[in-house]
């Protein structure tokens, strides 16, 4: 017989699944610290291909955002062109040369993205015990995206559910369980290790892509990690981890008293890096034809300063 | 005796190195595509130390640019933060899951970025041969910087201009040619080859931040690469360039009737990529430490769809 | 027998509606010449309640807009707040002084709103002959919203097309003819005299409003004036007319090779201004109770420099 | 022997001069409640020209913000122009119909406008006794800007200082007093009464202008009310004021230890209504010329739901 799950169990996961302090008190890049140089030189052998692939989802209006919580999709507006130049807007310019310069207006989770360390919060305080306070409409003063500018680099590792399971994509509300973590990596001939980069695809974004819909995909229920997992991320030393989905958890979360528990534990506690709105299926048949799920990984944020996130274009080097 | 470089230099060099048609008349990659899965594999050889560096400048309002053309710094916003989970603005999220999350305003070419080879025209044409009319305020329809979004990916190889000449940093106005560039690599145990990166440091930058100034940085008198350049751009194959300046060309231009001659040779007509505002001061020293110039680069850029360019962290793994 | 509504019938009421010229080749202010001082006068000495009412639309993200032609609802961010104060990061200023402060980003059109005379173009001009090339990137170098800053003040008269009709609003597609508006007006004891600001309610928004969905409303079918409506605004010397509609012209329009006729000719050749999305309720309401459908009239545009458009907060004074 | 001016100071004539509960517990609008109807029946019998002069500086990126507190000019994008239509961009539209439209990224307070009542807090309060904790990143619950967007109408009254002291403008540090400017009113003929909306003239905006530049505007010493008129607006039932100047005070402030004292008491204290970064030049000419420096005002704000300030066009009708 299980307790039920609760704020309780998250205050409690979170004390033991703790790394404050481990790398000292200043610390502001949490389990990207397991990402050692050895563990980046081991990522650079694993390429045989040669071949780079995206793993982001193009940032445009028709993105999956419907507004909440005040997230729009990008707004991309042109402020010089072709059309200037037939109107003879540059002539001002000496000879031919000719341009066109843009601008973007984008919430910094629209898309694909890491949430910074200072992304989420708890009894007033976030990663290494640092306050919420320190988070104001200046940005904020600690954890911010722009502490991990040299990163992200290391091992990623697909681990490919429907495939697994041998369906399309996984039903909305679907927890995935630790144990099916292993049991898909293993199937795949692939083990998750400490600072590895671990990328979970459920499929939730190739039914919406198809389905050409993104309704219910910003905050609706999804699949998604169980809670379960927080204990994984911790024991594994797992450095990042990512979905195809909006919230990385599965939804309605497991604790009906508190919202998107696992960020409370593993991104506030434990420090793992959170990815979301990855575009993993060109990965995912790139990984089914070769059999190898895993490669060199790099995605490095925007370092905005003070930011709690970036968007990303995450690049799968195999 | 020499031929004066006017605008008519420009159509005729254009000519003699372009690669328009070379990878076929839908091609949107340009030079790029000398970074062959070979190339990748060797690239990916490279690090020595596993470390990590970047070579973005930090996205903020203490940014280069004074309004020129229309750019400004990023205007980064919260939209939610620690102040309102104070105020009690966040109350109505179950338990205690508190958050922050935020918005950037940003011109796409503020910063460390890359030009996508939408970005110049000449005669009505920008690179491959395509029409300017499909830049307008919709976006470019072709050659935009998504399209290059499974990108950039290679050998890096950085050229030190000021240790190599013992100086802090050029002065402006400073045409670099390609011969002090062969000397440069060479001086450093290095050969520029078909499909690498070159990361050209003047250390402009170094100066402006030394000095706590940006005058003069956007626009302005600044030492960079000679239109003689171009030739060596084409014949050595390199896929993407980049500098420590906002214009990467050496300025005032050497052709009186011609701006930024060497984009459009290069970028246009030689499908090569450019970079600028790059931050190269620490992978600079950390070169000169260890005598190695060469590493493996990666600077993917935000696949932003019909965006003429994209800001980016470039990261430099040895 | 009527020929076809068409392009051609556009060019030809276009060329006999015209006021090009009329106000001297540099005009930019069109049809508001109509308002001349004694016009003024006149509308100050309509008041008898000192009311006034509001005919905006709140600006917020529960706009109209839905994204179509790259319109969307206000963004307001804010960047200085309460909750910044309770945490401590204004405590830079000195004593007890504390503050708010914020942002938009909006599409100038996307609410209650004035376009200007250089909204619209067609064989390449825009009013007073004006060549559409002087609309780039950069702005509108003529007829620009701010060239009208000195207004928009006069007497404005309600036509209440429901009331009249005696119904709760107009069906989607209903042509409003001049003859109507006549007898509208009539029936409310009022006259269009020159220099008026008509103010046209079809209802639409009252709909959307009560149904709490404003699907159909950008674009879609919708009541309006009908092209027919080109002859009396200009012959009645109409300065500005306005509805609740997004499009003021009745869709689908009455020429099928035209888009937004009316706006060709009245507001291209005319020089009309042409209001839209005005919130005519409350206006309405009142005019209906006191039986007073002329006012004093204000809307000042923003003048920004070079803008198309303008947000507005129109007011009548009764 | 006068007392020090201090913070304590502010508390004191904040509770002497306060309009809290005056109007109700509920109230948002302030002193506007002044403005009754027989003051804007009043306000619109005096126009003897019919003429209208905007009191606003044009909204572009020549205006006087440097960033401070984050404001920055407005940003002004067409997301669609005459280029696009020689390019045939839009040639997706039936017909001959062209078009351009815009958008604007500002701060609300970046140029002419008015301060809502929830700009300011002291000892965690707002007007009417309002908890700043209603002021977070969602904008204001409570004293925000739309809750006056059946405004702002009345009498205008012109305070030209310079001409009153025959200057050309204010020295910066100049401390207006109240005994100035009821001798500056009666010098032109009028005197200030309850529901008036007072603009102060005091020519720094001029010398601005003249001097073409913008520096030290912001933020710096500046030439303004003193504290000692907050009994004054108290007393005379003030509805609003306005200056030429970014923050209406005498700067440096006259309370070594609160900034912006004179916010603190009548904005937040009296609930009177504060405008900046008025254009008053073409107005004081006028009033000059004519003798007449009382006149129909009418600046309505732009209803931006949740808003702590707006920008507006404020329109002297004469």
């Amino acid at each position: 017989m299980t307790s039920p799950l609760d704020a309780e169990t998250v205050r409690i996961w979170g004390e033991q699944y703790s790394n404050w302090g481990r790398w000292g008190p200043d610390d502001e890049r949490g389990a990207l610290n397991f990402i050692t140089p050895g563990r980046i030189l081991a990522a650079c052998a694993l390429p045989r291909a040669g071949k780079v692939i995206s793993c982001a989802l193009n940032f445009d209006h028709r993105g999956p955002q419907d507004g909440r919580g005040g997230r729009h999709n990008p707004i991309h507006t042109m402020i010089a062109d072709g059309g200037d130049a037939l109107a003879g807007a540059q002539d001002f310019l000496a000879g031919g040369f000719r341009y066109a310069d843009d601008t973007v207006t984008m919430p910094l989770q629209c898309g694909t993205q890491w949430d910074a360390l200072s992304h989420v919060f708890y009894d007033g305080l976030m990663y290494n015990g640092r306050d919420m306070k320190l988070v104001t409409s200046r940005g904020a003063q600690a954890n911010s995206i722009d502490k991990i500018k040299d990163g992200v680099v290391g091992r990623g590792v697909l681990l490919d559910l429907p495939r697994y399971r041998g369906v399309d994509w996984l039903e909305d509300g679907t927890a995935i369980l630790p144990e099916e973590l292993d049991a898909c990596a293993e199937a795949n001939g692939v083990a998750v290790e400490s600072g590895d980069i671990v990328l979970v695809r459920t499929g939730m974004m190739t039914r919406c892509l198809a389905e050409k819909s993104w309704a219910g995909y910003c905050g609706g229920p999804a699949p998604g990690l169980s809670i379960h997992c927080a204990h994984w991320l911790y024991e594994r030393e797992v450095a990042a981890v990512a979905t195809d989905t909006w919230g990385l958890e599965v939804t309605p979360n497991e604790t009906p008293d508190c919202f998107q528990p696992l960020h409370m534990i593993s991104l506030r506690n434990t420090g793992v890096l959170f990815g979301e709105i990855f575009h993993l299926d060109a990965l995912a048949d790139d990984c089914a034809a070769d059999g190898n799920h895993a490669f060199l990984f790099t995605a490095p944020p925007l370092p905005i300063t003070g930011a709690v996130g970036s968007p990303i274009n995450p690049l799968a080097i195999k």
